[in-house]
């Protein structure tokens, strides 16, 4: 079980960065800010359902965190996941790399679909706002995630809103940061962009996992904990 | 139980402020009018699913009165409720307040995600029509949640029509009057914008009431009342 | 429980016409097709959701024709919902005429969201092809009413596929005549339209219920007639 | 049962090319890239929830070819299917071929709502790049639909991952390539458009054919196999 496990946060992470963060590579002036928004939201939903009674379909290291922190998962399988989350991160970057080497004239370099603040930074934020916009961008989908969410697995309605909520988180992010939410979603590109975009990568690792772990600790306060139902307990890890 | 409901409302409507009115403040240029209606709608979405089970997730005092004369809760907690969601609204603009002061030559006086009619509307409603438009607004929304939720608590598929029918009243709503339908959604940003947003607020406070409890009472005309099913009865408040 | 179900049908039609014709009377400017159509779809998600337990939520004579040839309800209620969803869709247009005369500068005469054809169509689509397009536009919509729900009532998944095929109906038809494929929706809003919008009225009317006659017999093609559950059978209408 | 499911995928094919392959040919001007996409995702989740019962609502030989490796149907029923699939998407493309020669002035020759690479692709993407991206585009969606399906029906909660993984890979593909993914909806439209549409149009069989089969594989090392739960296992075939 273990190896699917693995396999679907790897195949899930990959899936995720070719196609949402795709579509911001090759389709932005085609789609703008609330067609890729919708991508990410209908490409996470989509995953949410097809792994989540595998591997509860985190794909994110800060999820993975969250999910740590509130006791659902032990340090072992949290590290497997990160591996590769990361890989898969790595892996959809490149064949969206590769992908976008066949379009005659499109600039694979410098943005590609990176996360950043400053000048890079649609709006212009400053990097504090890029700090406290992406805990609270985070914080928001790790939230909806142990909420709603029993032990490991998405089934039933979760997938529903997880992937709604990613979608709104990206429509009010995207001019802000580009919005991460994601460490490995913001890794696999900024090594194929280089650049500045490596130099703040650093900013959208640190801050999802900081609002990931807030999530997790605000999530004890509003919801009771474990947040298994009386009949899960037994074989609740 | 009910420090969590509290909670809940206080963390569910800081969290619609800062996304659903954040979307407007930060990103309107990106989003437009439906991209900022899929912010509403997907944020109330995602927060039906994680505060649903906890607190039915009324997040909007409108809500909360509907609820109340239907019955399906008492007074002491009503109060509590509105309590907990305004202060929820002042910390959410606060933050969303914090947010774009680190965005270079972002205006936050004025409008800030407020409400507004005549000169304040972008279509330019009068008072008459902004007042009926409010009313009507909220009528479809309290009405949907008085009608597919049975007690207080949001579960099974409750979530979805609420949500896509927030996101429907403020896509008919933005150009009207901006949308409030939600009298701490109004409140908050009022509290930062200032000036003529502040004398204008007593209609998005007025209407919205107005509107939640007519829909109390149209509900009972079409639904059998009280509604809940027979073997909720016992413990039905 | 008839009282309900025919102030239900009132309610809910007089809803959909102020919300989704409402979007493309005041807000066509802010929205564009994609964002009217979003409306119509998901305020009838949300009916569908409010009134479907009660009385199947059809808000539409086509789809009322298509269930009344389904066998699913007999002649005398589909009456009582036909006068109800035509009273109420003139409720709702002259609500929305209220409305309308408090935005300074809207024009309320001519279109007022109204349906046509030739150059009252926006592609300029013959009389024909208003025709056709109609027919099969309805189609769609009252196949998968007719697909997705047993006996009356609308249920569990049934407002889903509903909401997001008006959606999908409208995204094809508003360039084409507007989209009716309702005719209590065109008659109301044509009432206050007067002058060609009445002159076309006629098509609207006679071809959603053509292409709703032709779903109901498709049906009975692709699926087990009547379409009821076993154990639901003694109490089938 | 085996004549409603060759009915249900003939009609069901029928549909989605009129709907979806419609919203490009008749309104693209109007909806732009998401509101095609959209399009697509809607209809195919209204037509899952409304055929899925029957026949599993594949509308798409690469699906019936990953349903056919995953052990799920035989050999038989997937000739059957194809040929259903690929005589419904004629039919469809017919009948939207009809309603566009209503509309003067719209060209019916050339594009109508092909798939194509070169200077036939909206970003310029050459032939390796264009199979490449069709691989990855319907690996995701056979890989869903194998994921969330059990045996052959569609029911609960699939046809909302479903829908929307085809409207993610629409907004990232109708750039490239106008996004085929299924070869019978590249096939009928192309009857139609003649020219360089019907020479490029062997990719769009071949490349939809090749994700579909990776995804089958794939799910092998995501999945347990045979997909079935115990007690489904009797009448499986």
């Amino acid at each position: 079980m273990q190896k699917r496990i693995v396999a679907s946060e790897f195949l899930g992470t990959l899936l995720l960065v070719f196609f949402a963060v795709g579509s911001a590579v090759v389709a932005v002036e085609y789609l703008g800010t609330v067609g890729i928004a919708l991508t990410f939201g209908f490409t996470l939903l989509a995953l949410a359902y097809a792994l989540g009674p595998i591997s509860g379909c985190h794909v994110n290291p800060a999820v993975t965190l969250g999910m740590l922190m509130a006791g659902r998962i032990d340090l072992r399988t949290a590290v497997e996941r990160w591996v590769a989350q990361f890989l898969g991160a790595i892996v959809g970057a490149a064949l969206l790399f590769l992908l976008a080497k066949q379009i005659p004239g499109l600039e694979t370099s410098g943005e590609f679909g990176t996360n950043g603040y400053d000048d890079r930074s649609a709006v212009g934020i400053n990097i504090g706002g890029a700090f406290l916009a992406e805990v609270v961008l985070t914080f928001l989908l790790v939230y909806v995630v142990l909420a709603v969410t029993h032990k490991v697995a998405v089934t039933g309605f979760d997938g529903l809103p997880i992937g709604l909520a990613l979608a709104a988180i990206h429509l009010v992010g995207i001019p802000l940061t580009g919005t991460s939410v994601n460490p490995a979603r913001s890794f696999g590109p900024a090594l194929f962009a280089g650049g500045v975009a490596l130099s703040q990568l650093w900013l959208f690792i640190v801050a999802p996992l900081v609002g990931g772990a807030i999530a997790a600790y605000a999530h004890r306060l509003t919801h009771p904990f474990p947040n298994v139902l009386p009949e899960e307990t037994e074989d609740a890890i």
